[in-house]
């Protein structure tokens, strides 16, 4: 049985074998969740095990979404007639049917891990554990998490771009994270492995707001001058871990004693609903104050926040490409994070196409 | 002069020679209705003598809706610049205009009875009154009835599959009509004269709470094992009439009693308005404890509750649909009644593009 | 450097080298106003000397909208990465960047007069100021103004028609403009010079409601017979000025002295956004109890509540016309206003497509 994705391999703007963010843990709970990610509706649902699967948000009996069901004895209950499918997409039963020559429907590839779940889109049988981003701080008790998910109405790519590029801090987020430093200091783009690297380094600097809460956060003087800097990292398929952080200043910045320092990594994983629309997800681990919930639901929210600037600005940014799709962009060099981030991207669609051509012949 | 319809022929999913239900009695006061039918805009009216007319809703002057005027004198006043349209599609007058040679705009017959405004999109030449679904209970004091209209955004044709397979009362109502036994009862699907009966009978069971209060309703004893029973006769174009009810364990079910029995017919006229939007209009005609007005408001508050949770499924199922025209569904058992109906649709539509063929030749 | 319109000019239903009203004086303050004008997205904004610009929304960096930028020293930054975008479509500055390169973006001539910014969207060479629509008593303290500006799904000559024929008063607005002698009063259409002016006079006549406000306002019995009358003169672009007005009756009407009147002249600028969308700025001058800004107030008010009435028909024709595109509408004698007024436009444009045409060759 084969199935083909909804958007052919030729278009979609996106690698199709990757291990793709779906959800948070904590979405998927007694009731199953209908979501499109890169291109296909899905449905997640957790077996009698806890355990989380992914298919096809279609029933084979009418096509009605099966998200629309509920969960009994591991199997996923249709809510229109009570076809009720297994996690391997056979159907395992329905009142009064004989169901064994019921086509299947497509099952993708799931991990639960870090606090999130992981969905591959594509093939199957390439769908191996070790190509999991490897989170180390969601397993390290010295570390503690906050984060949100926001649905956001932009080519995923767009989201790259704005956080390979944090020149935009000053403008889009000047009241929070924003300062005039961060434009004047020169900015470093960089392949290191598997990953586009961007970093800048801001000495001797007053922190913005946001920072001045972190530095409080930390039991730290906020008033002082500081050294900031804003490490940026891009990993297939649309993954961008920044470390950030502010230290008081003449200590070693980014190398200084943790003690010294209000540290995090602003965690973002972008993932593409549609060719302009995606799912957002942000959060920050932090090494500071791990113990106190508190300041981790307040940086949440505060952070959340500041997302929601970034939003706005995205979505119109859209509309306005979308009105003029031949009209060419500059390529500055502090838009090179992104630009080397989407020739990774391409990269890795064009050598997914080359295997299809070579699997075809 | 000829009017060519909006929708091809060849494309429209509908039979257009039939009486479809436009709106009911009451939707039909002082002031015109514009509605669509059948991929048509149509104004109804009442003209002096309380009579309805079916026009395009569509102003000859400068293309305005009629439906935005008001009657005067049994005619149709344009809200823009007061063309007087008459029924017969004929411009009546105009201000300071001399409207002899002003285009006429189509008609469509028309005929109120039981309640309802029924038009037929179609050949007026074949428009005869005799083709009318006839509704005895709607002319016998024995019976009270009910009802409402659902705009809904989908095929007609899922509803109509809707209601010729009530196994889905088991998960979509499940806290109302809905039970286990009705997946346990085997179901019986035949064509009798013009009509696709699919039947269900289910002896010995407790009835669920829409039941409970329709015996209460009945004066009978809401807590004791019933026989319950589900008849759905579609007929064309789109009416599914469905006897239900509920007797007293053990006195013949079906044909027990009427004293012992509380019984009703749903009615479901399923009227096109796009391809994928359809107009419906539920109801519930009883002959128990009929002169219980208080009792008829509660039923078909009842009623309505439950067909807005058919509303979300079918409008899910039609954006799923949407999205996989070509996914092949599968056709049980339990399908037989919406697959036989469609039969019957595809033929009727199939007889009209015969004749249509015919008389182009 | 060339710019292409975003809808070609062969297809465009509106003349490009003429002055559109973009925004009201008041609309333009410290922050930007982004707002599509014949199909061009602009920005308009202030500098530093408070004198408008108008540019095209898009930062030649990555596309987002230059509106959500701000003003700073006579040039706009963009609010995503602060490119500093000065009057004329040139790259003022940016933080770390030589912008000499960069590539200008469109400008539009720009004319604040009369308490209006107004916009050329076509050949910047042909915009000469002594094309302006001139409003002389907008310089006259013997007269007294108000208005708004409102949104209409629909094109714009379908307004030009409704103020071309104002038959439409005595069904749209039958409770405050609209009466039953203007449907009998004969109606006049003429060119002259630059203008089509239709014209109506309705002798010994009861003011509506909305001019026996007026006659009270200027101090005159509202309730005796009125001579009242309406001159609708259009001119290109697509501006309407009507003259109204009520004179107690026997006095000379129109030509009535001034204490023996109220009159004023309707003021429409009718600037279309899209083909099937337009910005309609309304309002009216008039010449008595000029210093009364509460009665300018009201009027004001008084005159939004009718123009609502006429956008609900308005965006509901539009609606029947999309529908129906092939349908051909009667041109009748009350549409004489608007059919010589759409000859005028079609002329024009007909004029510039030739003068680009020979420019080709």
């Amino acid at each position: 049985m084969e199935f083909s994705p909804l958007i052919s391999d030729e278009k979609a703007p996106w690698p199709r074998n990757a291990w793709y963010v779906a959800a948070t843990s904590a979405e998927i709970g007694d009731r199953p969740l209908g979501r499109q990610i890169c291109g296909e509706r899905m449905v997640f649902f957790r077996a009698g095990d806890g355990q989380v699967s992914a298919l096809e948000d279609f029933c084979p009996h009418r096509g009605a979404p099966l998200s629309l069901g509920f969960v009994r004895e591991g199997n996923l209950v249709c809510g229109y007639h009570g076809l009720e499918m297994g996690c391997n997409g056979r159907t395992a039963g329905m009142p009064g049917q004989r169901v064994g020559g019921f086509p299947p429907i497509r099952t993708f590839p799931v991990i639960e891990r870090y606090g999130f779940i992981w969905v591959w889109p594509g093939d199957a049988d390439e769908a191996y554990v070790d190509r999991l981003h490897h989170l180390p701080w969601a397993e390290d008790d010295g570390w503690a998490y906050g984060g949100g998910v926001y649905h956001i109405r932009c080519d995923y790519r767009l989201m790259i771009d704005n956080l390979m590029d944090l020149t935009h801090e000053t403008y889009v987020h000047a009241s929070s994270i924003g300062q005039r430093e961060i434009d004047e200091a020169p900015v470093q783009t960089r392949v290191v492995g598997d990953e586009v690297v961007t970093s800048r380094f801001m000495p001797n600097v007053i922190a913005p707001p946001f920072w001045q809460l972190a530095l409080r956060g930390a039991g730290l003087d906020d008033k002082g001058l500081v050294d900031r800097w804003q490490i940026c990292r891009f990993s297939l398929p649309s993954h961008v871990m920044i470390e950030v952080g502010v230290a008081l200043a003449g200590h070693g910045g980014y190398e200084a004693d943790n003690a010294l320092k209000a540290s995090s990594i602003v965690v973002d994983f972008i993932t593409p609903e549609t060719e302009t629309s995606h799912w957002y997800f942000w959060g920050m681990a932090r090494q500071f104050s791990v113990d106190d919930a508190a300041l981790t639901d307040t940086l949440c929210e505060q952070q959340g926040a500041v997302f929601r600037e970034d939003m706005e600005m995205l979505e119109l940014q859209q509309a306005n490409l979308s009105r003029y799709p031949d009209r060419r962009l500059l390529k500055l060099n502090i838009d090179a994070g992104g630009v080397r981030s989407r020739m990774m991207i391409d990269r890795a669609i064009a050598e997914e196409s080359l295997t299809l051509d070579a699997a075809a012949t």
